[in-house]
């Protein structure tokens, strides 16, 4: 099977790999696309010491399935975190937060930057006919910009801040529209600005952004001075929403004294749900085609993971076939 | 008028001072008690370049109130915090965190730390007979334990660990037994501990913590060590409530990555209401006196900060008359 490979912070192209089998309860996946996520480039700067297939986001079609035959061909994409059922974190409803969970393409579990890859059949979710494959492949990225609203009440009278104007921004950006708050991105290169601009939703700079002017400031840049430009922006007793992973071990100094005297609350926000995400792609309220940046085969790991770590690329998907 | 002095970090007692005047709106209260607070021996440390009387948790008697003779023999307790009623916070109602604020004892106000103090009579919140001077007292401190329950929703069946069973931790302990939640005390010191014990709080030490095991933390020691525990504690997507201040200027270093993966909430927290603290002391379902640890003159300022600062010590109060 022709795959990526991660090991020791390298990346390769491989063609000698055994292609997956199922085990009870999960499918065989034949990947149609994947995408290249900021958690991946972050695998390869030592964020996890993963070793093996990365690629989280995906969609393709079921292929084998032993314990599931009647969804052979559905096309699927798929809840990344494999949960054990038994946990103190799975019983109480909380799979994704699973004590022993394996992560596709991140952790004890080879990913989607393959031909195939092998998920248990309850996370494999199927995409309507509607949703190209084009979209379909956003939905992991999605359902984590959605769990923002899982996490935090949004009322129309908010003001809010995006701040990045990346994939993941772009797409909070896009899910918020629909709620019709006052909605303000903050995006650094052109090509983010127009694709803003495009959409109607309002940007600034970094230096344009006022003090204590906004009630929630959403973080999705993945940088220190993201963290400080959030504390600046928000009002006292308003909300910073966390969706950047850091470098591991990377520990990140606050003023925790003015979080005080401020009543700021902070939210860590990860992986989101599904369904809604299907949902907005199907009823055509967000549209990520537009982030597509450039597609690369298997082969061009190397080219394509550089140009997803470009200042301003935007979505870099994988052809796997 | 006598009062205790603070300069340049160093405590002074003085009777040489003036006696305050009221401007308009504004009410001249003789204090009866005033208590000893952990802001108040960060502000020696230097967390706030004050140069004044400090001292914000009093209980007193209105003697002159040009604007409301009719309030003159009331006994009070004060809101701390006094608002400009212009700015964009108090106009959007958060007058605690009024942007040009003067707060009691802390910025640009002269405290409760001496027999006279001045507040607006919008600050001053009449004392039910009921509640005696030594309970009145806590009332600033009871109302920012309150404050908690304002921000986050705390269900029966959380499970909840106090972190520091100190002069806050205490009260905090107490008014969380109403709820009837799973509640857990860290408390170090034997004192502290008996407390607990008396109310039939379960407590441990530090120790003894099990991992991601609480639902909620609320971190009240004051100290970086406390923030550790608390990450420690808390289970994914659980809160971790800031209850403490600490020196000016020291960032606490935090694993942001890890908040975000695990999905923690972490709530900053100041200033409570009163009212509801009021009727606490009113229907006895708190009661702080036994908190009390010993009185000092205005004249032994020196000593009974000292005695605050020791380790295990509860509430020391200043008898004012």
């Amino acid at each position: 099977m022709r795959a990526v490979w991660l090991e020791n912070r390298i990346l390769s192209y491989r063609d000698d790999l055994p292609q997956p089998e199922p085990i009870a309860g999960e499918a065989l996946v034949k990947v149609h696309l994947a995408g290249i996520c900021g958690t991946d480039l972050e695998l390869v700067k030592g964020y996890y010491p993963f070793r093996g297939i990365p690629g989280h986001e995906f969609v393709g079609e079921i292929v084998s399935a032993p314990d599931g035959p009647h969804r052979i061909g559905q096309r699927v994409v798929g809840e990344i975190n494999i949960a054990c059922g038994s946990c103190r974190s799975c019983l109480a409803a909380r799979p994704t937060h699973c004590e022993n969970r394996e992560v596709l393409g991140i952790k004890n579990r080879n990913g989607a930057f393959a031909e195939y890859l092998c998920l248990p059949l309850k996370n494999l979710i199927a995409v309507p006919d509607a949703v190209s494959d084009d979209a379909a492949v956003f939905a992991e990225l999605l359902a984590a910009a959605l769990e923002i609203q899982e996490q935090i009440q949004i009322r129309s009278t908010d003001r809010i801040l995006v701040l990045g104007a990346g994939r993941l921004g772009q797409l909070i950006a896009q899910t918020l529209v629909p709620l019709d708050c006052d909605l303000t991105v903050v995006a650094r290169y052109k090509n983010q600005q127009a694709l803003l601009a495009d959409r109607h939703i309002a940007w600034i700079e970094a230096h344009a952004v006022r003090g204590q002017a906004f009630d929630i400031v959403i973080e999705a840049t993945g940088s220190a001075d993201g963290l400080v430009l959030a504390r600046q922006a928000v009002r006292p007793r308003g909300t910073i929403v966390l969706k950047s992973t850091y470098k591991e071990n990377e520990s990140l100094a606050m003023d925790f004294s003015a979080v005080v005297v401020d009543e700021i609350t902070l939210v860590g926000s990860r992986c989101g749900p599904f369904a809604p995400a299907l949902q907005l792609l199907e009823d055509r309220l967000v549209d990520p085609s537009v982030l597509i940046d450039s597609r690369y085969g298997l082969n061009e790991a190397m080219k394509a993971f550089e140009h997803a770590a470009a200042p301003g690329a935007l979505k870099i998907l994988f052809r796997t076939t």
